[in-house]
């Protein structure tokens, strides 16, 4: 069988139809106006795909088993890799967004297929055709794992992938609800994983004594029931997608403060380079890599989704965050169903990089490979995908909201969504240098002022002199008033000088993080006002003093 | 209906079979000379008494109602307690540990009703005389949640509260298994627990938006959906039962380091007093309390499983441990089916209690109510229990191997289930006091050796001066050699004279522990040895130095 991937069909005269915020979705599916048509039509379609046997190209094992284990082979293909796992799927190396968004269209399309059998032998007659026209719009949605869950300041798993049971409808007159098992929970399997082809993974866990996907699930020195369905806590992968520095590596995760600050810096280039983008693959010899890379931000999310320490830690280590699970095994990721909510999201900033990285493609020691055939997936022609055939996604019949704008507008999204709004950064100004470990509060030296979230100091603050934030390519500005401060520190100081402007950026850990140079700029404005001032020039603000970022310890 | 409350029937010449540890049981069940008949029947009563409908009595919601929520009444009885609640069940009171006992009697009663009912039903005929005589001598089991989970040194919930999927027999010819929903993993309900009568419990969580009992899935802040089956997060609840004193308040919390020392401390009094031993309740004016009492260890436990936290900490705490859950909410505790595991060992600690303070009942300020009514519950006459009628929980047709046995070998077996191999604490000892908070290792200042573990140094080390250790009631010596110690301390200090002896009890988290007096010496021995000795009595060890307990700082 040679399984055509061509996205879900559509008029050619129709747009692309966007892929969405998992959340977002759910939210407007269940909200008081959602219809939960599409919701039902996912899940539905999920649990046919569920079913199938194993041996099925088109079922979820068959699909999933594409990425690693069993490795079986595809749609007739056997795979060209000569790892010792010989799986398709391409890692450290430059075709992985390319590879892995062909998977995506492939998986969509079959979901998508699975809906109109879901409609055409399940639905009555007088639904079938708003059900088919929600199934035509539908894309598989994205899991944004930067962005801040709706009104907090943490980031969590997708709501739909923490609840066991999931609300549906029943398509009728009228229509009304059951509950089902959340196929977007876990992935069940009537065998034991390890009479499907599923290896032991040795210290990343024995997933071959699985029959269902787990996260933070196996534990060594557990009885062994205990594996079977390790169960999911995922409380344990939200605390590890918020508290990941404990397992800093000081050689690898210099600058990689939070996920946040990571997608921000990954997307904030113009200019960049495919290969320093792409992929963690690194060549000897060639120029050093940007500090971080799509692969290596994607790498993270498997681990801490899954939980990746079978093994316990030394008794003198707390006990905290062990556990392994599917998500952090190549071999056996792609079972555990966010898997493709996580990878949706990772073609997302692929897209996003490509709209402000127009002319980026292949290149460098990237270069030669934009021809690799994409195994084991075949285009609308028959032939094996190549990396130029998917540069323009929207080829594959979906696009993302952001994906649409233009470049400045989508520099403004990502600004708000990973750098502005989206992570409390806090401002803290300073008369002269601070202290170099005590840069937080009114009780650290020199200290004058905080600017918090931006946007909302602007609204709320009266202005008088001035600060003034830049961002990369968008202006985000707060003023603050300063004249007491100036005029406090003149008379400490016993000066008529003006004082040294300093600055500290501070995370939401109460860390001071290093933006670039231009990301924020800080300075102190001046105004003549009150009698003897008549000229419209002088109520204009003059910048006085230039500020400069404080020299701190961490 | 009077249900008259008997334990489960037993010939009265036959002994009481015994309730076993929950995770033996599992093991011995499950394990390769296992035939799974017991957990099979416990399992299908279980789902059994969960399918009644909840208006039921004798269902497992109405059983678990007793407790608390829905507060509708039992047997026929009304509550008589005025608590806003007007729950049956009895916390901060002298009878805490009799009506939970008849509790549990007549859970136990029940699922071996639905036993029978099953294998009346169910079980093919070649099995039913086989079948029957498991149930006849099943019992309830306990969960020791103060004794290291098997070859660990951590405390964990049961196996079989943490699977999913439990595998259980299909009796036929020949027997073959299946895996079904686990009865003891969660309780979960067709409707919303809230239109079965379960209120918001407010703080503690909004219980009555559930459908399934949780362990720490109640999240404020999160989607509602995820509310409705929040999951079972039992690393979570491991965690807590681990590191727990991060919860420490200084003013209760005081000398309470880990649970095995605090179940340790409760059972090694003899000639305590019904009145500290049994419940939190203080009457003012009484005297000072022990410090640590049976309900204030219950209560934790249930803080602990459950989670206690809905409301998210502030911003400056660490995730860690957040979220509520069914069993640290009195009201809707008995609904999670690990309740019935905790409260079986609250009953198994108090058995071995009255068996070491074999004289105490209900005293002083308890005197009054040993002839309390327990409503709702009948026994065999028809009329409503009193303490007295429980005293001898035999009476209710089950016992505990431990409580078989005679005060010496009680003592022996608490002690090496909490406080020696179950728990590694470690002796160091020097000669001359060691620094203040440097009392760990080789590197500290004085330090001579370690004994760690006792009964396992004195199979290893080979023995030449001596040290003794002692428990209250119980002896477990090691001995090490010190000839070379001592004479490098009397060089190194140019002196003849014997080294002053000190020793520091180190906990698993390398805290100091102070434990009372009597319980440990450390003592240094000579013995005259090589030519010129000839008396017998010479090659005797003799007491050179009586050693003291260290001062350090923590
Ligand atoms: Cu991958
Ligand atoms: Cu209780």
């Amino acid at each position: 069988m040679t399984y055509l991937i061509t996205g879900i069909p559509k008029d050619t005269n129709e747009e692309s139809p966007i892929r969405q915020d998992v959340d977002d979705w759910y939210l407007e599916q269940t909200g008081p106006s959602g219809n939960r048509i599409q919701l039902t039509l996912f899940v539905e379609a999920l649990i046919i795909m569920q079913n199938r046997s194993t041996t099925d190209d088109l079922s979820y094992f068959g699909l999933a088993g594409i990425h690693g284990a069993p490795w079986s082979g595809w749609g007739g293909q056997t795979s060209d890799h000569q790892t010792k796992d010989e799986n398709f799927c391409v890692h450290n190396d430059y075709t992985f967004p390319t590879w892995h968004r062909v998977y995506m269209a492939l998986f969509e399309q079959v979901v998508y297929e699975a809906m109109t059998e879901f409609i055409n032998d399940k639905v009555p007659t007088e639904w079938q055709t708003e059900c088919h026209k929600e199934a035509k719009t539908w894309r598989l949605p994205y899991w944004d794992f930067a962005r801040f869950a709706r009104g907090t300041n943490e980031i969590r798993l997708p709501i739909i992938a923490t609840i066991p049971m999931v609300t549906i409808n029943v398509f009728g007159s009228p229509v009304s609800t059951q509950r089902k098992s959340n196929p977007l929970y876990k992935f069940q399997t009537e065998s034991l994983m390890g009479d499907l082809g599923i290896r032991d993974q040795g210290e990343e866990g024995p997933f071959h004594k699985c029959r269902s996907t787990t996260r933070y699930g196996l534990l060594d020195g557990y009885n062994e029931d205990v594996w079977a369905d390790g169960g999911q806590n995922w409380l344990r992968a939200n605390l590890a997608l918020n508290e990941h520095p404990w397992n800093r590596d000081p050689t690898v995760w210099e600058g990689f403060r939070t996920l946040q600050e990571a997608v921000f810096q990954l997307l904030k280039t113009s200019g960049g380079s495919w290969s320093s983008f792409s992929s963690t693959k690194y060549k000897e010899g060639s120029e050093q890599k940007g500090y971080t890379n799509l692969e290596f931000i994607h790498n993270n999310i498997h681990n801490w989704v899954g939980g990746f320490l079978f093994r316990r830690p030394t008794a003198s280590s707390r006990l905290k965050l062990w556990g392994g699970g599917h998500m952090a095994s190549v071999s056996v990721a792609a079972f555990d169903p966010i898997f493709w909510l996580h990878h949706c999201n990772i073609d997302r900033l692929t897209a996003i990089w490509q709209k402000l990285n127009n002319s980026s493609w292949f290149d460098g020691d990237s270069e030669g490979v934009h021809h690799s055939q994409l195994t084991p997936f075949h285009n609308r022609n028959g032939n094996l995908f190549v990396s130029d055939d998917v540069r323009n996604w929207t080829d594959l019949n979906y696009d993302y909201a952001i994906t649409k704008k233009d470049e400045k507008d989508i520099r403004d999204d990502i600004a708000t969504l990973y750098a502005l709004e989206g992570s409390p950064f806090q401002i803290n100004i300073f008369f002269g240098q601070p202290d170099g470990k005590d840069f937080h509060d009114l009780g650290s030296r020199n200290f004058v002022a905080s600017v918090f979230n931006f946007s909302s100091a602007i609204k709320n603050s009266n202005c008088g002199n001035c600060i003034e934030q830049k961002k990369r390519g968008i202006y985000s500005e707060a003023q603050l008033p300063a004249t007491l401060a100036v005029w406090s520190h003149q008379e400490l100081e016993k000066t008529n000088k003006e004082p040294e402007v300093f600055y500290v950026v501070v995370n939401s850990r109460g860390e001071s993080v290093t933006l670039d140079d231009e990301a924020i700029t800080v300075d102190l404005y001046r105004i003549n006002e009150g009698r003897g001032v008549d000229s419209p020039e002088d109520h204009r603000y003059k910048k006085a003093v230039n500020g400069r970022r404080a020299t701190v310890d961490y």
